[in-house]
């Protein structure tokens, strides 16, 4: 495997005019089942809750003045399944529109790398970099983009210096007008099992039963207060349990509704999106894998994205690239695009430069029968392990090439001898039985074909959509990806593929909170007493 | 599952103007593995092999004057997997182009019921009732296709009154020219796994050995006089192999060719093409399979093809409905078309009017796939095991359903409460390791719930390309689908729902030989010397 950074879902702070990195997460333990509270003793104001099939992700907002230096520290609680966690802090802002904050983004690790992380000190304000702050996009979107009709929603403020939309959809601000801005906070993510719902409605009930300490306030106050807004299909399954387990007020919000949002509010964060540049993807496609017992090495880190390249016309080979790097004026809007969202099963969504959205197809060929089948044909117990096996498989013990078929390249359609031309199609002929041939092929082989096969088929079914539909732009959203170097390759490779190089995939590092924080977006509303310079409000939320 | 009768793939006589179906076949036993040689004492003339992923397939032509009225003997030798066998019969054709031959098909049965042949006494003759023979069909092609430019090709030659084109492909007889008739013969199939090259290779020996002693020549007159036609892609990873070990010429034809042609010819027969009328597609998808102990009972035949009702507007309900039984004047050309060859892998091909074709797509997720996965997830031990398994199947206990995650219909999309959101995503959760999350699940559902994964996947692959190309039929060829009712009604379904109804799913009862039928196609020569009456040519062959 070539050596890349892959960034990874990070510490955000969001001032009111939108997100930007000011901090890096603490060296916490990078445990997958480790539940992460940076600040549990901070009130919670608003619970986001996007359950899926599979992954209840979630995302809550507690109220801070203070950006966040110390570690924080481990619960004692269960371990809910949590990704690296991020965490968005919001600094009060000063009315011209500056954040208080100078801290900047460093670059975290690959987790799977199991790397300490880079404790760089922050080298750049964010509003000198030419890091794309939505502060600086809304501006943009000023330029490039027509108010919409949507019905007024409640969201962030504005500055008086732009719209403060966070995506097109939310035109209704225009420049005459000054609502206060939002006091500062931080966005806390967690992630469970949707299997086990209990789990997640005991944290939250630790959740509030803690801000209530901390606020000083009776349990019963504090859920008068809390609001909690729930999308996913869960949030009609477990609507009546939520109300009743929590105590409080619950939303349901419309699922595509809320990735759209979430989309348009993340898409913004410096060094969100992402894409592998062709030489990249080929790399990582591309690398022989030893079938030898010796594991394959993880990836690992080498250059720190605070030592990227400035901008230029040819991203750097072999990197990463960063959709923000490029000079800021010139940047793409994210709008009009294809969304995928990969979660147990695949959602494609179109959305218009307008941000009105349309889902246009999907596939049940998602994470979920992934991660079904490797858990009947591996001994790999959660998803994180499935992906660490395939990286050290050679799917070409598994899959049938064209090669395999036709000895040679069928080069008169465009194939290469490499091209699997029928994916597991080399494990019926072996052996007289399934534990026979179970024993023949590898665990890592097996996984790796798998993931391949799944992989390149939703790039296939995307790439068909994006090209009804006149789209170059496919962001791939959802928890299956999470941050796996052959997986984004793979997904890559198919979409230029099949465009001819004409369209491009772009991730996000916050792919699988798209949902939720679309939910948290759509019920925060400004505080009209607050003072810009001071973060609490009166009613002490 | 509803009684329904799935046309099956049978005996056919080709005349010098065409195929019509004569005769039915005898009631060999319907043991998938034996081999069925209903000539082998036949001298044999012209060999075609198909040499795809996993199968090989077998199209041998013997000539004889005499319509085939005995048993066949069992072949005593090896066992090559193959199909319920159809042969092909070639009357001698008098000058005024009518066949010397009365008999009339009768519709064979599904061998999965594994009940007895029908042996309706033939009830129509061929000119009156209709029935589409390519000798009416070629007429119909006059009125309806311009010539085409292609380069001459050799085929079957046109009686006086007709073009005798066996495809719009093969425009290049005009009504002045009197080509004499090729004589009458016999088209026999048979199929071997790839994997088994040697098996073909012995059985081909043998078959021109017998053709040898028939003929009361020596083998290496014999070879002298064979011809054998390879396609697929093992004509070229065997090419010497088949040259070095059968002592014969070895001709290479291009896959995708003979596809083509193979499915003008066979598209022709009558009660070739069929398709599942919408009632019968709900009926087979929707019903309900009860998980109890009792094994559901296999699909029955209820109304032989010889009673269908007359043509009329509207297809009756619960029926294949045959594309010839439409009024013949009416039929509908299959050009242009989408044509889905599903074997390992699966290629998309796009015909057009003219019979011009081009490879537009395809996907690794093919037979090869489902057979691979079912090797090691079930105790089945050949691909028709697992087709049975999966009749007795329930996917609900395996997939993870709209309803599941989201409690009732997500109408607003489109989606019901039972259409699936993540194939095998109920997987995952069950049990704390392999072995007890296999014990978890029956066999059926699992081989239920991966022929609709990877089914509904053609499908929709399929629908995505029709609909790129302005394209509004799909033909399916390929050994995937022989004949099993959930798979047809999965692809009928996909087609139907992803096209709003607009497009239809075709399918043949030749499916698996279009490739073998091609390459010979694209090899017969008439024989200058013959006269009409006299089938046997002054060359013995």
């Amino acid at each position: 495997m070539p050596d890349i950074s892959i960034p990874q879902a990070r510490r955000i702070v969001v001032d009111t005019t939108g997100a930007q990195i000011v901090q890096e997460e603490s060296p916490a333990t990078r445990d997958s089942r480790g539940i992460y509270l940076p600040h549990y003793i901070e009130p919670v104001s608003h619970i986001a809750i996007d359950i899926g099939g599979s992954l209840a992700k979630v995302v809550y907002f507690t109220r801070s003045n203070l950006p966040i230096s110390t570690t924080p520290p481990q619960s004692e609680t269960s371990s809910p399944f949590l990704p690296p966690s991020e965490s968005v802090f919001i600094p009060p802002l000063s009315s011209n529109g500056a954040s208080s904050s100078s801290h900047i983004q460093s670059p975290s690790l690959n987790p799977h790398s199991h790397a300490p992380f880079d404790h760089s000190p922050p080298q750049r304000r964010p509003a000198l970099n030419g890091a794309l702050t939505p502060g600086v996009l809304s501006e943009d979107y000023n330029h490039h983009h027509a108010s919409s009709s949507s019905p007024p929603i409640n969201t962030i403020s504005p500055s008086p210096s732009s719209k403060g939309k966070l995506s097109s959809h939310h035109s209704k601000y225009r420049r005459s007008s000054l609502p206060p801005p939002l006091p500062g906070g931080l966005l806390n993510f967690a992630r469970f099992e949707t299997e086990h719902i209990q789990d997640l409605i005991a944290f939250l009930q630790d959740l509030i039963k803690s801000s209530a300490s901390a606020n000083r306030v009776s349990l019963e106050k504090m859920q008068k207060n809390v609001k909690v807004m729930a999308t996913g299909g869960g949030a009609h399954m477990y609507y009546d349990r939520l109300k009743d387990e929590l105590g409080v007020e619950v939303t349901r919000e419309e699922e595509m509704e809320c990735l759209i949002l979430g989309l348009g509010f993340v898409s913004k964060i410096p060094q969100e999106v992402f894409w592998f540049s062709e030489e990249l993807v080929y790399k990582v496609s591309h690398t022989s894998t030893s079938t030898s017992a010796q594991p394959q090495s993880p990836i690992k880190l080498t250059i720190p994205a605070s030592e990227l390249p400035r901008p230029s016309p040819t991203p750097p080979a072999y990197q990463v690239t960063f959709a923000d790097t490029l000079d800021g004026t010139d940047s793409v809007p994210h709008f009009p695009c294809l969304i995928v969202n990969i979660g147990s099963g695949v959602s494609i969504v179109k959305v218009d430069e307008d941000g009105s959205f349309e889902r246009v197809s999907g596939t049940s060929l998602g994470g979920g029968t992934l991660w079904g089948l490797l858990s009947l044909l591996t001994d790999a117990e959660n998803f994180d392990e499935m992906l660490l096996l395939s990286e050290q498989g050679d799917n070409s013990a598994v899959d049938m090439l064209v090669g395999d078929i036709y000895g040679s390249d069928y080069s008169k359609i465009g194939l290469k001898s490499s091209t699997i031309a029928s994916s597991f199609g080399k494990v019926f002929r072996k052996g007289s039985n399934p534990e026979e041939r179970k024993k023949t092929f590898r665990q890592e082989d097996i996984a790796k074909s798998l993931l391949y096969a799944i992989s390149n088929n939703i790039g296939h079914v995307a790439y068909m959509n994006a090209a009804k539909y006149g789209l170059d732009k496919v962001f791939f959203g959802g928890c299956f990806i999470r941050g796996h170097a052959a997986t984004i390759s793979t997904l890559s490779y198919a979409i230029r593929f099949w465009s001819k190089g004409t369209m491009r995939a772009c991730f996000l590092r916050h792919e699988g909170l798209l949902g939720a924080i679309g939910a948290w977006i759509k019920n925060v509303e400004p505080e009209p007493e607050l003072q810009p310079q001071n973060g609490k409000g009166e009613n002490g939320l």
